[in-house]
């Protein structure tokens, strides 16, 4: 990780994560939207937010909570800021980042896209972010990577990032429209269709092609709140 | 403000928010819930997030921002976390509160409660909090308190916060089930039925009997963000 203009991963306060922004994740729920109250897909894109009490590290344990009906791991690239970023045209966009790096939006499963998702996605430790940031002179397309999902050694899932329905520029146009963008902040692009399911013990890895390994190890409440 | 424990309203990063919390304002939407996808109200509180962009204090200036159909302030009794809580049940929940704040939820004009609010909520300065927090024993009984929205000296809206649907200790054992509250962390505690359109120029005070008066001037885009 460059320390050249203090970006810390540690210092992470929330992600700014896109929602629906996998081609076949938008096909697999299309019919939700066809109906009541929406009657169309969504025009712009989604975003939800994971707040600081989610965001851990490479390495670090993350909670499987008592009582819950499942856990899902949701990969995906993201996107840290170099500068600045206000009202960025798409044109433009790509320099504003500073890098990349992996996220993993751990969440319960979700029946329905029109419930708020706060309680499914907000339990402590259910973002790890990391390993380190890899400077996007590294990465030669950030829309042509491997993604990979790795549950205690097994490949559970790959996609790639050339399924994303809005261009990491097109991201930073619409975000930055409303809000700047700062340093140091951080964008998950986007999570592929088809989460997968993990239990109580599992590692979890998510690999990307040329970003690295995000790893993680699910523990039960009792472990994971003990001193 | 106390600083016995070093909270400060100037470094919260964030605010829950919890919607559909007023009576009036349940029943201004019930019709939305009884149709597709919901068939019924929610059962648990619904929550969004302030994250730390849309954060301000008293007397900052908040954006008005170009091209868009309108802003309307969203006043809401905040209850500011004083020791770490988990779990907690509602019979306890009352003595992790440290004391209370204002909150305002600038917002966009809203249709439906359906699509994710997060473009029409985030903007920058969008959360103005404060003026200080106000210890727990000041208050004999936060659900007994009168809210008051004045524009430009003008009363425009009175709430009570005796109509709140979850009380507090509700609030926070729901909240406290699935994600830990830390010192200093803030929960706006609803939003009364009925926004208050407000204009470029606007003063926008919110008054909490016992609590304060937050207030805030509604600036253009250009003079928001003039250096």
């Amino acid at each position: 990780m460059s320390l050249k203009n203090n970006i810390d991963l540690a210092n992470v306060r929330e992600v700014i994560c896109v929602a629906l922004n996998y081609i076949g994740h938008v096909e697999e729920v299309e019919n939700q939207f066809d109906k009541a109250p929406y009657k169309e897909p969504p025009k712009t894109p989604v975003l939800f937010i994971k707040p600081q009490n989610t965001i851990t590290q490479d390495k670090k344990n993350v909670l499987y909570p008592d009582e819950v009906s499942g856990v899902q791991a949701g990969p995906s690239l993201a996107v840290v800021i170099g500068k600045q970023a206000r009202k960025v045209s798409e044109m433009e966009a790509m320099d504003y980042i500073k890098g990349y790096t992996i996220f993993n939006d751990f969440s319960l499963p979700e029946q329905s896209y029109f419930r708020p998702a706060i309680t499914s996605k907000c339990y402590d430790s259910f973002g790890p972010l990391g390993p380190a940031i890899v400077d996007k002179e590294a990465v030669a397309d950030p829309h042509d990577l491997e993604i990979k999902t790795i549950v205690n050694g097994e490949l559970r899932q790959e996609a790639h990032t050339d399924e994303l329905v809005w261009s990491i520029p097109a991201l930073l146009e619409f975000i930055s429209s409303f809000k700047t963008l700062y340093p140091g902040e951080v964008i998950a692009t986007g999570f592929p269709a088809g989460r997968v399911d993990v239990s109580v013990g599992d590692e979890v890895s998510i690999e990307i092609e040329s970003v690295g390994c995000l790893s993680n190890t699910l523990v039960s409440e009792k472990d994971f709140y003990a001193v």
